[in-house]
């Protein structure tokens, strides 16, 4: 079955869940959401249901073994079945974990996401790829396993901290890059919902169509590889790592063409110009090398996979070597040291 | 793509690892069988391939979350890629747990089996039923993956203990029960190559064509209803639960029209005569309730779903509530109390 993505309100989010064709609800939610809507969403008593709550820790503090066995003993002790649903509520990480906690309970209960993040709503909650981190490197641990349905209530951007915004438009500036409609959107100054709606209906089709990402899906982890780098190195946030490791990318394989644009459409999404976090340093290839060894875009001992964007709307998936994309990154260094976004 | 069942021999097993398409390759060997035939076959030295060993605690063991983790932390600090291909080396326990690590890394790796016990050959290694252990019940964290290769070594069974040849034949016995042309072979005298083949080549077929277990697949589950209760209560083995567990499910719900035809196929595959591990005292329905609601079979809050075997060839995958099944227990109970099988 596809996933659905709706609109929904807050008055209507009850009713979602009390349609679902189960008479066993979990539901996972951030520390912070629920501090903030559990109250008032009162989603802890449907009609007709049994309702069991797990809190998660807040953010990416939840995505790692501990927590996870922690979370599925406490479900299993409770006591479920196979027709269980699951709800993740909150924001990428929470649905990054309870995706991995769908995937694995009972081998693999139905789920559904309400997003309350931009990045989540854009991204994170759409496609499927569920995961938790090990110990060094992230999401390498997880599965391929499709929500039910993503409930999209833009409600919950109203109390996002200005950094997790930024962090979601960091993917947005991502998918305005890899097809032209979202780029003109944004630099026609759309509303945001649209944006976010087009965001998602992108990736929905993509993902539908190459689900365990074999093939076109990978265009998708464009500034991913070294971003997941950088934003380990630096403590970035997710997008805006995205972010740098997308202008990298562009500055090593595309002689810089699209870094105007990345500058227009920042501007057009509001995010302040700024600084690279090594600037007048050397790029940190060495760390990120090692790093990337150990991540998942490596598809041999020694080659990876990287995304570049020739022209607004036209990716491609390069195979190379680590030790090539060293000595290509060695020619741009100048560059790289200067760089500004 | 589907798995592919082949009979190889010792010798053979190093060729058919150096021709998988991969420059890695992870091996999780249970430590008896390493102790065994690590010298002997050294599938840790292939040619042109980087091979890592992570050595399993025996059997059961292994299904478990600390050891979960400490296994993929072992090959992640390792340096692994997308087209990293597992193997699993031991018997159902260890082929349980490596599948369960096979779809977990990196979201999904190739993977595939030598198994060296009969349960795993006819059962566990086939079907792509990965799991771990929660702390009260077998098998609650899994996920469906299936393996690439199953290579039959029938060598492996010279130094398997009675025991667990025991076991593997209880899960013989549940095919004689579901396929006519099983029953006949087992009846007949055929020579155990051809019964093993038999049987996996009947859950392979039936596992390709309903992986997920949405439907057909759930004949499958014959005996184990109350055999993951029986193995748990009485620490018995798996197939010999199993055994257990498909003869009380005759009583209750076929007349005991089958024991006859038990009793006959357990005397052809020579296991002897047995009283019930609960001889002349209550069957205990109410500790085995208590691990039902914990187990897989359920489909809501109250349901279960049993199977029955009306005729060889014929099972039913019937729905029944808790208490109706523990009422009709107790209409039984002197039948019960005096089984042998």
């Amino acid at each position: 079955m596809n996933t659905k993505i709706s609109k929904t309100t807050s008055d209507n989010l009850k009713k979602e869940i009390a349609n679902l064709p189960t008479d066993l609800i979990l539901i996972i939610i951030d520390h912070n959401i629920s501090s903030l809507y559990s109250k008032v969403l009162n989603l802890q008593e449907i009609d007709g249901k049994k309702v069991i709550v797990w809190k998660a820790p807040d953010g990416e503090k939840v995505k790692n073994i501990k927590e996870y066995e922690s979370c599925v003993e406490y479900f299993l002790d409770k006591g479920i079945h196979r027709k269980t649903h699951l709800i993740a509520f909150g924001g990428g990480a929470t649905s990054d974990f309870a995706g991995f906690v769908a995937a694995t309970l009972l081998r693999g209960i139905k789920w559904s996401v309400i997003p309350t993040t931009l990045l989540a709503m854009v991204d994170a909650s759409i496609g499927g790829k569920v995961a938790i981190n090990s110990k060094e490197v992230k999401n390498l641990i997880g599965a391929f396993h499709k929500p039910e349905h993503i409930w999209m209530n833009y409600k919950f951007l109203e109390t996002l901290p200005p950094d997790e915004m930024k962090s979601g438009k960091g993917e947005i500036l991502k998918y305005a890059l890899l097809e032209k409609t979202i780029h003109d959107l944004v630099q026609s100054d759309s509303p945001m919902e649209e944006i976010i709606n087009a965001c998602g209906t992108f990736k929905l089709n993509l993902t539908e169509e190459d689900f365990q990402e074999t093939g076109k899906r990978k265009i998708l982890n464009l500034g991913h590889t070294f971003g997941h780098a950088l934003e380990k190195i630096y403590n970035l946030s997710h997008g805006v790592a995205v972010l740098w490791g997308m202008a990298v990318m562009d500055i090593i394989y595309n002689n810089s063409k699209n870094l105007k644009t990345i500058k227009e459409l920042k501007s057009k999404l509001n995010i302040e110009e700024e600084k690279s976090p090594w600037i007048k340093r050397d790029f940190p290839m060495d760390k990120i090398i090692e790093l990337v060894k150990k991540d998942k875009k490596m598809v041999s001992n020694f080659d990876l996979e990287v995304i570049i964007v020739h022209e607004i709307g036209k990716p491609e998936i390069k195979t190379v070597d680590l030790e090539t994309l060293a000595k290509d990154v060695s020619k741009v260094q100048d560059e790289l040291k200067n760089l500004s976004l």
